[in-house]
């Protein structure tokens, strides 16, 4: 398979801030196999031909933190205090759904992340087998984490191996397993050391939410006389594993050393952050201080999109406006947040994240020919602050075009939405 | 001229949350004439049907502070301190603009709002005349002011009042003139207190920014001992005028008190305040006081877009996460913010703002069977926190569709789009 995208800007993502014009990509399989500025040449050996028409092509955006299936569960539970939300509201709802609920939950998430730009996403939930069900499906990127927390634990050991064993590196590659520890106020110190040993024993790969809310962490001083980053490093969670932690809102200077000893990767989610009230992230001062900070949309249920360009606008505007300096997380900044500070996190500097020769043909193309990005004074500005997700004229994962002008390749998008709308309604009946 | 949109879902704004469904809006001449459960009828008599299959109308957007000929320098200065962004870039590029650029900019401003649902808006900027012409063009509905600073003042009141006389009222009442001295900075006690007058002359309508940022109220306390608000209250500027404040973000009790007593509506700006760094309106505080608090995009060079769809889902989610309360700010009134709260605040409670018999046609309809608002779960909720200004698929001002589909109806989209990066890359090089 050999496709040839031509007459494209392109947004390389590759150390500067430079765009390449007029320049052709050259895909074969699943990889960039080429970049050069576009010539008059015989395109009748090529598979397909995308004119880009100076349009911009760019990396696929990394979405680093979701509870995918929630996605059926999208403005179920809104504007309610968090004990409401979760306890009345989302946890009898999610004991209630099934594998088809999940399955078309998660088919759901992926196509709006395809739809605006996202070709990998990291995911914490459980029935995790019916996940990679429909993330083959959908033929996305996803690291796909099976959540846990203390209950018997010996089963969640051979579950969690189980799973590595049966869907990591499968679908082409394209899955792959983490550990996924919840958080430490339902992981004892006890399970946390498990979580390590078992990451060892799989991917060597682990997320887990920590600090998310004031509540929690004055919580576990008070339980365990340290922070969660503390109490998770004294549990050895974060040992020669490559963790990547959701949220870390409050954190002290311990916490800080904690991170950067360990190389720990955060995931920064203003939406759910804000809507919540969980408190917000000085994504600046921990960049500063040379930490990994990486975006993520959290589950629909409290966001409620999967829209990686609302989230990096957000993430843009809270950091200036909230820690009060308008220099605060510059354009350039967020977009390496949602593509090579992943790629880092996830270990995968080498073939995700740019768009480089020999690297993954994981890109989008961005419709910038429009109202919205006039006058084309800026692209890189332009792309945090005024690109909606509906600009994204082209989806390819692994070199697969997935989602063109607005139509899925393989998906009859109409009946999924209908399917969820169907599932919905019997759910909340239940 | 007779248009049937049928098989609607409504949200009518109406005092409460209900939404129609499966309704018909007869719509003759500029009107609203009737709102019925949608029937088999002869649709011979009409000169259009919309078929809105299911989709949601709702009133039109109303953004209630701009500076839209800006549009045209959108991107152009970003991540910048205040003091750079403005003396460094703005001014000295806001000197070079000619009328073409002012109307050029302008027309692309319109554009970008029916587009992304918003059918009025309220501006402040200079050459109002040229700013009108392109208004005109675009047969949106728009408030008018001639921003003015100190110098000059004879010749300011002789330009508004002919401004007044020669627009107020025009184009089939779409364009309305209001009174618009620029802040407190740069008018004295002399000019506030002749604003007030001109006001009264004219249309008895006024708009100025107030305690946008912490160092125009300190400064002004430095120089006056008192705040933007005391100042302009004791210059007299409220007085028998319906007044309408840009920002009013630092407030004191005093202020509150000043803003009760002279009915002042405030507009708040999240993504400029955000972007600026100037500081976050408590918006929940102000209308728990029972202040009107409508919603405004700012000028494109701080924001960088018009989508009112964006500045809903972000003053929502800010107004949770910055104060620490994720009741606040709850959808339906988000939704207010831009409707009812608006046209209340422009002194049109009884024609704008609701989908409602003998209100005048200003409506939008709403893809709601994609992906985005799947499942159906909340339509309010979804709305405010799942709705891209792209979901628009008809804007309706006056009775006249002026938007349908992806398309202008008289206006060549791509021609503007050119002529427009034309004029900024002439405008850029001077």
């Amino acid at each position: 398979m050999k496709i040839l995208i031509k007459n494209a800007k392109i947004l390389t993502m590759n150390n500067d801030e430079t765009i390449l014009e007029n320049h052709s990509i050259l895909i074969k399989k699943n990889r960039i196999q080429k970049i050069y500025p576009s010539i008059i040449e015989d395109e009748s050996t090529y598979n397909k031909v995308v004119d880009a028409k100076n349009n911009l092509v760019m990396p696929g955006l990394i979405n680093m933190h979701t509870h995918i299936p929630m996605t059926l569960l999208r403005n179920y539970a809104d504007d309610l205090n968090l004990e409401d939300w979760l306890f009345n509201k989302i946890f009898p709802i999610e004991d209630k759904m099934e594998d088809e609920d999940i399955f078309f939950g998660t088919l759901l998430g992926c196509l709006e992340m395809l739809k605006s730009g996202t070709t990998t996403f990291l995911d914490m939930y459980f029935k995790s087998e019916i996940i990679a069900k429909a993330v083959k499906k959908a033929k996305i990127r996803a690291y796909i984490g099976k959540g846990f927390v203390n209950n018997n634990i010996e089963n969640r050991i051979k579950e969690n191996i189980d799973f590595f064993k049966n869907f990591n590196n499968k679908n082409n590659n394209l899955i792959k397993t983490i550990i996924a520890p919840h958080s430490v106020y339902t992981n004892d110190k006890e399970s946390l050391k498990i979580s390590n040993k078992m990451a060892q024993d799989t991917t060597k790969m682990m997320t887990i939410h920590l600090s998310e809310s004031l509540n929690e962490v004055n919580n576990c001083i008070k339980l365990t006389n340290k922070t969660p980053f503390e109490f998770s490093d004294e549990s050895r969670l974060f040992e020669n594993v490559n963790t990547i932690v959701a949220h870390a809102v409050h954190l002290n200077k311990n916490d800080i050393k904690i991170i950067k000893k360990n190389n720990i990767s955060l995931v920064h989610n203003p939406s759910s952050n804000l809507k919540i009230s969980s408190g917000i992230m000085n994504v600046q001062k921990l960049l500063n201080e040379g930490i990994n900070v990486t975006l993520g949309t959290d589950g629909a249920a409290s966001n409620n999109t999967l829209d990686m360009f609302k989230e990096m606008h957000l993430a843009s505007l809270i950091s200036k406006g909230v820690f009060n300096n308008p220099t605060n997380l510059k354009a350039y900044d967020v977009l390496k947040m949602a593509t090579t500070n992943a790629a880092k996190a996830l270990n995968r500097e080498n073939d995700l994240g740019k768009i480089k020769e020999n690297y993954l043909a994981d890109l989008i193309i961005i419709n910038i020919n429009n109202i919205n990005h006039t006058p084309s004074s800026n692209l890189i500005n332009s792309l945090v602050y005024s690109t909606n997700g509906n600009d994204v004229i082209l989806t390819m994962v692994n070199g697969n075009i997935l989602y063109e002008n607005g139509y899925f390749k393989d998906i009859n998008e109409k009946s999924i939405i209908k399917k969820c709308n169907f599932l919905y309604n019997k759910l909340i009946k239940k």
